[in-house]
């Protein structure tokens, strides 16, 4: 493998010379900028053999350097080892920006070729601006990928099916209606889409290109009199063309678009997502491209009542399917069963698949044991798969894709009898959870206003974490969505009724223990005074935090009444769905008052 | 006056037909986009007749309009009835934007007039973007108000003094050197400062040019080798100018200004803020400008250890007058003196000019009894002067000039014995003053984060209060500062150790009465953990809050300590410092513990 990276780097780099350029840019990201990938758009795994879920290669005749975060140093040390691949470890004090490495590194009259589909238009901007005045030329359409992997997977293939009008609440011809109006607010005639999960949405169409993600491979064009989606013919069959066709969308192979973009009149304006579409479509598009936000996001986020109901009916599958997967791994545990953390994904996504219109998981499971728990995207590997042996926190983030709706939770729970620290911190982490599932806020609060109050009794022991306090959740779509969020930088989208976003404070102990406590809330009306409209949030996922991990001693009256209020939820809502003697006495147990 | 009014708004056509301009607009602010205006700046009181603190006159030649928020809606249509200018309601829905209401009224080849030296650069170019693509020419020039005004006041004549490096703590000369730093840094060669604040901030220069704020009137301009103070010369005296010289400063005529930037090496980068600088100066230095940011706001806002010293000084002297003035009007009341809101400023202002240092009032009182307290900028009149005579509460903002420290501090106190929803109010209110105070936060946080925590439990029931929560606090210099700010939008800068804000939580119940509770509080540091550098607030005002008003039944242990520590902090600063014996038993009284 080490000597297949070499080669490989070296391919790049006869490939550069053959182009004239100095040095590139490869991210790892798709035309679509998403977060979870094909394997067709897996490069940077190919040319560097690192398989971790962030990282960016930057090739220079000289050197080949990858920039990853905090969470994967450890991993690509590894993985680069002996590649001849330096390891550039993001966010140190003493690691320079790709921007400012290669800022250093070339001079005027020199090329930087960048595949311009993997860029977006803001960061393809941004490098526009710092290297030009340099001197430094940038090449937007160097790919040399396809060329060089001979054995490249090809496009996923996977066939379209309809997200049913039961679940979506609202028809394709009804959305495009709505987009159509976006983009007119706008001051555009059309919008290209390259957010697969928004092209999912706008169309009600669902696929299995990629991994928890039930989107498909496609663009989407929409003007006032036409609706095109860019997709491979062959994922499309006979009733789904028929349905599509009935909504007034037609389908066009997806390697025609750069040409149906670059034929379109110039008079049109087509509207792009500054932060989502390709820096590329703006040099087809020419004067014809009008970058803003997107025309889709706030549309998409903004949930039905079908779509509601359908989030609340998939909560009471997910929860039972938790208390049967918690059942199971206590009686394992209790029968000295050897139990590890992939055995605890395996044990839940045996139940959620048991489960009425699962489809898949919406991401890979974290069951983070003891010290891994603390790795805040630790994923157990056949190396690392730790047992769960008792005297420690399992911390378990999980979720699953239902037809009706997309679960995300976290639970964090005692092994054995849990420390007075371990109560301590845990309490310090609901202690938030309450404060913000219990907020109440004026209409047009921003998440960056509300963060503080899950980290407010963290901060007060010189405590934080690191990653945002919550996501917006899609409805059978992806589990991380936009606009709006929960975390310290302002997103600027208002919590608007309707938004199902995460609430999920963690703390994470270094070489301890990690705990993190997440349900998905719903942002709706809490009343109308003299002083304008208020909204709160409404928790809707169903399943009992671990009662022995509370120090009730640290806890107002109003925050453990809150935790009592849940739990008696929780049990009024598994419970009728529950028949097993074991679950119903397991969820009884977990669910009492607070001592 | 409304016949004279009529007549210069004729005038004022005139001056518009003569230049070829079809609208202008002319705004309340002067070149250095001051909050408070010297008497010559006054050009749209003296258009119009209205004389508050906010408003902007458009004219056409057909209409005159005149915009003005909430805050000034009735006072505006009394002043301006019979003037033949229209009131336009800021911010009521049916009311446009002026530049909605322009760009429906101006049509291609129209010229839109304004004084460049009056609007922002980013002011100046939002116009710009709105305006050139309809085809309306801005001309930028376009000052008819010297000719038009033949008995404007001179510009301000009071004589510049050295603020005592006593107070400053660092000399002109090292600020000098701090401001270079900070271009350079910017990539500019020199700056051009308009903001009056930060000029008397970087010589250590004050004025009493502007009421309240001890500023004088100029620009300055640093560059690597140069600092050219530009004022009226006669405001210059010897022994000032013999300090000025010694710090490497020279000074030139006000008037010169424009003919030294344009004269200027075409090679020099000079540094522009966008928000403060007017954008003439853009057309004045051409290629010559950057325009960014402020480079002096973020080193004035961080206070030295001097500087600290002397806020804290100033803190026990303010302390001292505003308990000699509660015993004053305690006094008053109990003997049936018919004291009225205009009193309370007079007992303010006569005990605070009797302490060592005092200069000026930092700004205009405001005294609001009942529901003039509900009323956010209220300043009693002639008028509206209310008795104070009992059964309500009194809303007291007020501050002071010393030469060693700024004050402001808002209390507010039940006239005779306070109700039940009065006392709910207030201590919902100081509920949200004591989270802010006692919140702990890591380096970096920004205001916008923080906000939350003062208007938490009035959101809980529904109300909120409209203003900021924190401004910055300057020392010897304006009450409002930037760039840090403790309130719903997001200002970007964070709170840095040596900041001095307000905390100034409120509720305004219209037609019943005001709430407002305000201290001054300085970002210091409070711990570096594994997790990194935490901050916290100390507070600095010093004087007790109304103890009658606290519902402790709504109150945590916690806040409740908060209060008799600050109270017994309260006690231990000010009676050192009072030989007075009924002064001593009322700050005694005060400060006791709550029941």
């Amino acid at each position: 493998m080490k000597t297949e990276i070499h080669d490989r780097i070296a391919q790049l780099r006869r490939a550069m010379a053959q182009a004239g350029v100095d040095a590139t840019i490869i991210p790892r990201t798709d035309p679509y900028q998403s977060e979870y990938l094909a394997d067709h758009w897996q490069s940077v795994r190919w040319l560097t053999g690192f398989t971790g879920s962030a990282g960016t290669l930057v090739v220079t005749a000289d050197d080949a350097l990858f920039w990853t975060d905090s969470r994967y140093f450890l991993q690509a040390a590894d993985q680069l080892e002996g590649t001849g691949i330096e390891l550039m470890r993001d966010g140190l004090p003493d690691t320079p920006s790709i921007e400012t490495y290669l800022a250093d590194h070339l001079t005027a009259g020199n090329t930087l070729g960048i595949d311009g589909m993997l860029f977006s238009i803001a960061r393809t901007d941004a490098l526009r601006e710092l290297f030009e005045p340099l001197g430094v030329r940038i090449m937007v359409d160097f790919d040399p990928i396809d060329e060089l992997w001979k054995d490249r997977p090809a496009l996923p293939a996977g066939k379209i099916f309809v997200h049913d009008i039961k679940y979506a609440g609202r028809s394709a011809a009804e959305k495009i209606a709505d987009v159509r109006a976006e983009v007119a607010a706008s001051g555009a005639d059309a919008v290209f889409i390259s957010d697969l999960a928004e092209i999912a949405w706008v169309l009600n169409i669902r696929c299995d290109d990629v991994a928890c993600n039930p989107v498909a491979t496609a663009f989407l064009y929409i003007s006032g009199d036409e609706v095109v989606l860019f997709t491979d013919p062959a994922k499309v069959d006979e009733p789904t063309a028929e349905y599509l066709r009935a909504n007034g969308v037609s389908v066009q192979s997806y390697t025609d678009v750069r040409q149906y973009l670059s034929w379109l009149p110039a008079s049109v304006k087509v509207l792009l997502s500054a932060s989502q579409s390709a820096g590329q479509l703006v040099s087809i598009l020419g004067e014809r491209s009008v970058v803003g936000g997107s025309a889709v996001a706030m549309l998409k986020a903004v949930k039905n009542p079908t779509q509601i109901a359908g989030m609340r009916a998939a909560m009471v599958r997910d929860g039972v399917a938790l208390v049967q997967s918690m059942v199971e791994l206590e009686q394992r545990l209790a029968d000295g069963v050897r139990t590890t953390e992939m055995d605890v994904d395996r044990i839940l996504t045996r139940h959620r698949s048991g489960q009425p219109l699962y489809f898949d998981n919406s991401f890979d499971t974290i069951a983070g044991y003891g010290e891994h728990g603390a790795i805040v995207h630790y994923e157990a590997t056949g190396e690392t798969d730790a047992e769960i042996d008792g005297g420690n926190l399992l911390l378990i983030d999980s979720g699953a894709q239902y037809l009706d709706g997309t679960t995300d939770i976290t639970r964090t729970i005692a092994i054995g009898e849990p420390t007075a620290e371990q109560r301590h911190d845990f309490t310090l982490v609901m202690k938030g959870h309450i404060a913000l599932a219990s907020a109440v806020y004026p209409a047009g609060t921003r998440g960056v206003q509300l963060d503080v109050l899950a980290r407010q009794y963290l901060w007060r022991e010189g405590l934080t974490f690191l990653h945002g306090t919550g996501h917006g959740v899609g409805q059978f779509l992806n589990v991380h969505e936009g606009p709006q969020s929960i975390r310290m930088n302002d997103t600027f989208a208002p919590l608007v009724p309707g938004m199902i976003t995460s609430n999920e404070p963690g703390l994470y102990r270094s070489g301890k223990w990690g705990i993190r406590c997440e349900n998905l809330i719903l942002t709706t009306e809490a009343m109308t005074t003299d002083y304008g409209s208020f909204l709160r949030f409404e928790t809707l996922t169903l399943f009992p935090f671990d009662r022995t991990l509370f120090d009730t001693s640290m806890m107002t009256p109003d925050e453990i009444a809150w935790v009592n209020d849940y739990h008696a939820l929780v049990r009024r809502s598994l419970m009728p769905a529950l028949t097993d003697e074991a679950e119903r006495r397991w969820l009884d147990e977990h669910t009492l008052p607070l001592n």
